[in-house]
């Protein structure tokens, strides 16, 4: 049992919930805010969403936006003027400034702004896990080449990540020559980590929730990855309880970690000989839970409402086996986004989907998803070749 | 098979569909359009409204709300010119209306308003559906108090009913004394039909859904009332194999004698020797199928996006054993909304909450339900037992 438990598990908490229950504020209002808006409205909660692109994803579903940019401190003031407990959708919001308008206008704030911090410095948060126990692959601080080129010598080929600002591998460039470090840590662009690679047999991920004294971890989940972006999640993943078991213990390790309430999604590395590694974590629902909205009882959206309010949290139990596929932008340059033979999607009575309401499509952007659930009893190699081939019927229009 | 398939099942519709979709208008922004719209926005689809009420409980989720009342020809214009396709959620809305201003901006009105009209008089409904052979208590229209006698003679007790405008049980007044006739005209106030009081086993109901050439039905739910409100939906209902069938059959021969597409609720009757008759039918969502959400492959509010826009329909299979609650307004006078205990609700793995967001409670007005689902293998008389207790749990506090 972690740590993380204030009270033990079964003990009802103690909380007293009402509705119509309080209005979150989102910073950020892609697809993520949208979701979050589609999962509150039943709890009687009402989302507002800040971000800076007039009309939003989230705009649509939620009460309301406020255009603002993320380090906008009046945007942020109108935020939390109206809302009574604030949360973000993307690691950019500005820690300072959410610390500070939540202070001011005697509002919560969760996961913890300093997590936030913790997080978006990927130096920091390796640090943050190794002092911790908690496993990670080796990696070291690269500031120059120089140091580019001594962490190449000690960890053979290595993965170069910008500390800061990097998702979906951008700032990630894989180096195996000591020759190609200026170029290398010209494309990264500043200040960067370097982290052996890891020689995995597959990527997991493990979304867990922090609540109000209480701890709730998914079913891991197997993604597949291409070109350094999520296609697909697969659940239950391919391996062995031993292995499953391991990925959630350290997922509550991992909390430990972090400080205050809401989803995190914890990226795993599952090691040749079956031990697991952390990856990164995002302090938020995460693309590589969105199979929850069908596959679990209770899904990662509604649990970060109920975690960021100190609600209590739903059952994260597996409903059926699920694969979740993302559309992405399958195009050469961006264009209005229409995205045609829909109908393969919706005629199939295993598919579900899911467009985030983006008005752009742009090389690889994250348009939509679709999930496939099957019984209890199918084979989910099946069940991915089904999300892969509905997937590869949709095609973007262009006018 | 039903003559309302063009197309024989199994055939893929022929329909390219694209997203992002149609906006969909909306008559109506009570809970059903508020569902609606939760349902359509991962669909790609937008949703406004229009109801007199400022801030209608639709008005949070959906993209706006046009405050107008249900016979105001702007506020119909203004929904018409800025949306593609027109469904309602209310049997209020004026069918002549919806036809002018379908016509005059080319947009598309399902189900057709005609059906509207057929079914807002019961007599009517009642007719069209006994012409069409399907089963339905003996019923006689009554104009006053001499044929309401008439009728009481003739079958013995009735359920008298107003035409038009009754809902919830309002417009009702049973009627066994021959005496009471002046008495029952008076309540109901207006042109009726006397109904013979069926000695049913239980009452059923099925949610059909017709659209563009293809039917589905979902599996019935086995209704419980409590002075004519509907109270709980248990699926699957406590009958026989053979009772089921039956009543699917039915209500597929109902939707042959309706006009466009939509989901459509249609209560029966299941009489003591196992017979369905038609109570009411209802030209949209219907309370008795909000189990769908969560316990079926598709909902019905995404079922009635998808059929009114031409979509193809998706399956309507049940996924678990399922019973909806609902949690009326259980106060004398109406206050402000406010309810307590729904950590009871949150904190149970099988339970799900859905709150409407009407600001007022008044005395058994819906207020939101709790839907309860259950494994594969659990007696629905225990999943029925915990969807209560965890209702009665639910305080409506007052300040």
């Amino acid at each position: 049992m972690s740590a993380t438990f204030i009270r033990p598990p079964g003990v009802p908490t103690v909380v007293t919930v009402t509705v119509p229950g309080p209005t979150l504020g989102v910073v950020g209002g892609g697809q993520l805010g949208r979701m979050l808006a589609e999962a509150a409205a039943p709890l009687g909660v009402e989302v507002v969403v800040l971000d800076p692109t007039p009309d939003c994803p989230a705009a649509p579903v939620a009460r309301d936006q406020i255009v603002g940019d993320f380090d906008d401190p009046d945007a942020f003031d109108q935020l939390a003027a109206r809302t009574d407990a604030l949360t973000f959708e993307i690691e950019l919001a500005d820690s300072d400034l959410l610390n500070r308008v939540a202070a001011d206008h005697g509002v919560s704030v969760n996961p913890a702004p300093e997590t936030l911090g913790t997080i978006e410095d990927k130096l920091v948060q390796k640090r943050t896990l190794a002092e911790a126990g908690v496993p990670v692959p080796p990696f070291r601080q690269v500031d120059d080449a120089d140091d580019l080129r001594d962490a190449v010598t000690e960890f053979g080929s290595v993965m170069l990540k910008a500390r800061t600002g990097g998702y979906d591998g951008r700032g990630n460039v894989p180096v195996t020559d000591p020759d190609d470090a200026d170029d290398a840590m010209a494309a990264v662009g500043g200040p960067a980590m370097a982290e052996a690679f890891v020689d995995f047999a597959r990527e997991l991920s493990v979304i867990a929730v922090q609540g109000d004294g209480e701890v709730r971890t998914f079913p891991a989940g197997e993604n597949v990855h291409e070109a350094e972006i999520l296609r697909e999640t697969v659940v239950p993943a391919r391996t062995t309880d031993e292995v499953l078991d391991r990925a959630e213990d350290v997922a509550r390790d991992v909390l430990d970690t972090l400080s205050g309430r809401g989803v995190f999604g914890i990226e795993l590395f599952e090691t040749r000989d079956g031990e697991i590694q952390v990856n990164e974590i995002a302090p938020r629902p995460h693309n590589s839970g969105h199979w929850t909205i069908e596959g679990a009882r209770t899904s990662q959206f509604e649990q970060h409402v109920r975690a960021v309010l100190g609600w209590p949290l739903g059952s994260t139990r597996l409903r059926c086996p699920t694969v979740m596929t993302n559309v992405l932008g399958t195009v050469e340059e961006p264009h209005p986004a229409r995205l045609g033979n829909v109908e393969r999607v919706l005629e199939d009575s295993e598919a579900s989907l899911h467009w985030y309401g983006k008005d752009e499509v742009r090389p690889l952007r994250k348009m939509g998803h679709v999930t496939v659930t099957g019984e209890s009893d199918v084979d989910v190699d099946t069940l991915l070749a089904h999300a892969r081939s509905l997937r590869e019927e949709l095609r973007f229009e262009n006018d």
